[in-house]
């Protein structure tokens, strides 16, 4: 038996052991943790939710003790209430080493000097980003929770060479910039490594082309449930997230749950190491397409290719699923547009209708702007010819549209909501 | 020759060896570090002023390079920019003994569940105390940043004994949980420290009688200049804030800047054991109020007593000095108000005038509101007998006082600024 998978037989005996609501579970399907033999047998088990943390809220998922928890972190919750993860001493060790792999995958070296501008608080993201860099030996300028103006500031004056941060504050990051006379290509930038939202690839363009094409932007995949960042990374080479061999990982059928044979797919993660708070099969809800092939920086691993969506991020517009980051890609893919756009679904007279509202790119002539309706009319029609239901599309001005400093919710959905049956 | 004076030695010949602004003031006063023999001779040194710290900016006070920093923490400086203060390794591991010895003094224990409610980021109090608290093994719960309901709703559920915060987000804590029906005495709290603001002793009054008597309500003076918090730390008696030995102090004249003899002086502070950013004499522009007397915790060290104000709390009104401490103290010895208040200047025909806004404690009955207007006279003829000026008293509604999350500004000066002569 293999260090990983005796690692992962020990958490799952510890599991069974002090987890009624697994235990339960294993028990319906005649199974104890006696039957897992070899990796193959994992694929028994059942499947963890995260509605499943709430049952038995906020300690009834945990493997340990509270008195031996270290650190909290937390996200949002689907029932409002936040999930709270605990960290043991080991597992902040444990993770201490994953971000390091993760720093380091990225291409950032001891003595870089690095900006965090997550934050550093209950979200895992920014405090574990903070240790691993500590323990790197790089210097750490931890500016999340002021200002974007004051960010820049920053950068410029302590000449920040790597920049942590989400997609959307990359590029809040650029406007405030622009808006401030400040041309980033001059910035002493060489990496930008984004997490805590999706970056589709036209996002890396994006921001490549803001940024400067020398610029590195990589991103990593990560989940306060494991700890934070680290499920999977991307190498220099941005061609896709390694997955980190520290858990188990299985792609299977988003309804039956069951393993698929191509390389498309549901991610399920089960922890290996984890200590205070270890998961077993745990249905991520995200679709993804997985490579096998060996990376051009030479590993082996699996590599996330692409997110195909999130369930919660499916939209179901006139009985159409249509993925939030399609419609991105649909958007980015006219150099007319900003990186700023929301949907809005309504259903006037119970029936579906889909707005997308956009903003212009700054660089688009003023004259150009009195054929803007005309312009709506022609994407409106490419719209349908792609996703084959029809929009509205409405080309707004620039800073029109909300610009959160956390997480972005793209989506509005002021539909009437029906009650499964 | 002492381990301590060594150490203040070796900073001062570094100091006079990168320091060219420090240097040239060494010069003019006509001495070299081989000057400085004992102790005594601390005071022929030059003193430096914030706004030195600006000349040469952001580096010029630096004696290590660059290289070796591993944070940078910042405070708002006179100059609207910020005064950035780098750490190196040595800097970080001494600044966390510091916490330590801090959060000892204050009765934290291994194990205790710590809430920090201070921003961890470039403000340097956050993140000290996490670093302080990883090395004794407490357990951590990040909240700032987020809503103060959402962290009260972690207090509740994770159980915290121990509250790290400024003594006005205490009491918004408070006042949100009255908002919520949440009463704070039911909480499992056993120590309130304070920072970041000053706690006047009728602040800390107004604390306990909130949060209860049995809980230890005390608190530490650091500044960012000098790393963070751990210049002067309260023990469990609460009796005023012991000096740290790792510094030297010193009592002086505010304008003179010569030794006082008394117990009462503008305090100035060298640091000992600092290695990137090390301070000559720091002019801290606070006036305190010493003691020698040997404490009820049985330590001999030095204990600020009181602070009597700062020269930017100082206010002139009609050619008289008023401390805003001051102020706080005669609201807060009324019970009929709570602990909002603010204190408006304008010069209206180039006469100074006073008003003060202050709201009624919630506990006043209904009834009592018909004679606001009397009660605000008694007040002002209270407040003339006082402080020998007249002022306007306005009781108003309750939270019609902006609530900022961070630092506390008492004071809106509308007057003409008039040039210096």
């Amino acid at each position: 038996m293999d260090k990983k998978f005796a690692s992962f037989k020990k958490s799952l005996e510890r599991v069974y052991e002090h987890n009624k609501l697994y235990r339960d579970k294993m028990r319906k399907l005649n199974i104890t943790p006696d039957d897992i033999k070899s990796e193959e047998d994992i694929q028994k088990l059942p499947i963890t939710e995260k509605k499943d943390f709430f049952i038995d809220y906020p300690y009834g998922y945990y493997a340990t003790s509270q008195a031996d928890i270290k650190v909290y972190h937390a996200s949002s919750g689907t029932t409002g209430k936040p999930l709270i993860v605990g960290l043991t001493e080991n597992d902040m060790k444990y993770r201490s080493e994953t971000i390091v792999k993760d720093l380091k995958m990225a291409g950032i070296q001891k003595g870089d000097v690095v900006q965090i501008c997550l934050g550093l608080g209950m979200f895992a993201g920014g405090l574990s980003f903070y240790e691993g860099l500590r323990s790197m030996g790089c210097k750490i300028i931890p500016t999340a929770t002021m200002s974007t103006k004051m960010q820049l500031f920053y950068m410029k004056e302590l000449k920040t060479n790597v920049l942590i941060s989400s997609p959307s504050h990359v590029m809040r990051i650029y406007e405030v910039a622009l808006e401030n006379g400040i041309d980033v290509k001059d910035l002493p930038l060489r990496i930008i490594r984004v997490g805590s939202e999706l970056m589709t690839e036209k996002m890396r363009q994006k921001i490549k082309e803001s940024f400067g094409d020398d610029v590195s932007v990589t991103q990593d995949y990560g989940m306060t449930e494991f700890l934070g960042p680290g499920l999977g990374m991307e190498c220099e080479y941005g061609c896709g997230m390694h997955l980190n061999d520290d858990f188990y990982f299985e792609l299977v059928d988003p309804k039956t749950k069951k393993k698929t044979n191509g390389n498309i797919g549901e991610l399920i993660i089960s922890s290996v190491y984890s200590e205070a708070f270890p998961i077993v099969r745990y249905a991520t809800n995200d679709l993804v397409e997985v490579t096998y092939d060996k990376c051009d920086c030479g590993r082996v691993s699996p590599r996330i290719l692409r997110f195909l969506g999130r369930a919660d991020d499916m939209l179901k517009v006139k009985g159409v699923k249509i993925f939030v980051s399609q419609i991105e890609d649909f958007l980015f893919a006219h150099p007319k547009f900003n990186h700023q756009y929301e949907i809005v679904l309504n259903d006037d007279n119970y029936k579906d209708s889909l707005t997308i509202n956009a903003e212009y790119h700054r660089k688009i002539s003023k004259d150009y702007q009195k054929y803007l309706k005309e312009y709506e009319r022609e994407i409106e029609e490419e719209f349908k010819d792609v996703f084959g239901i029809k929009s509205h599309i409405h080309i707004v001005d620039i800073k029109t549209i909300e610009r959160p400093e956390g997480k972005v919710r793209r989506v509005k959905d002021y539909r009437t909501k029906m009650v499964p049956v």
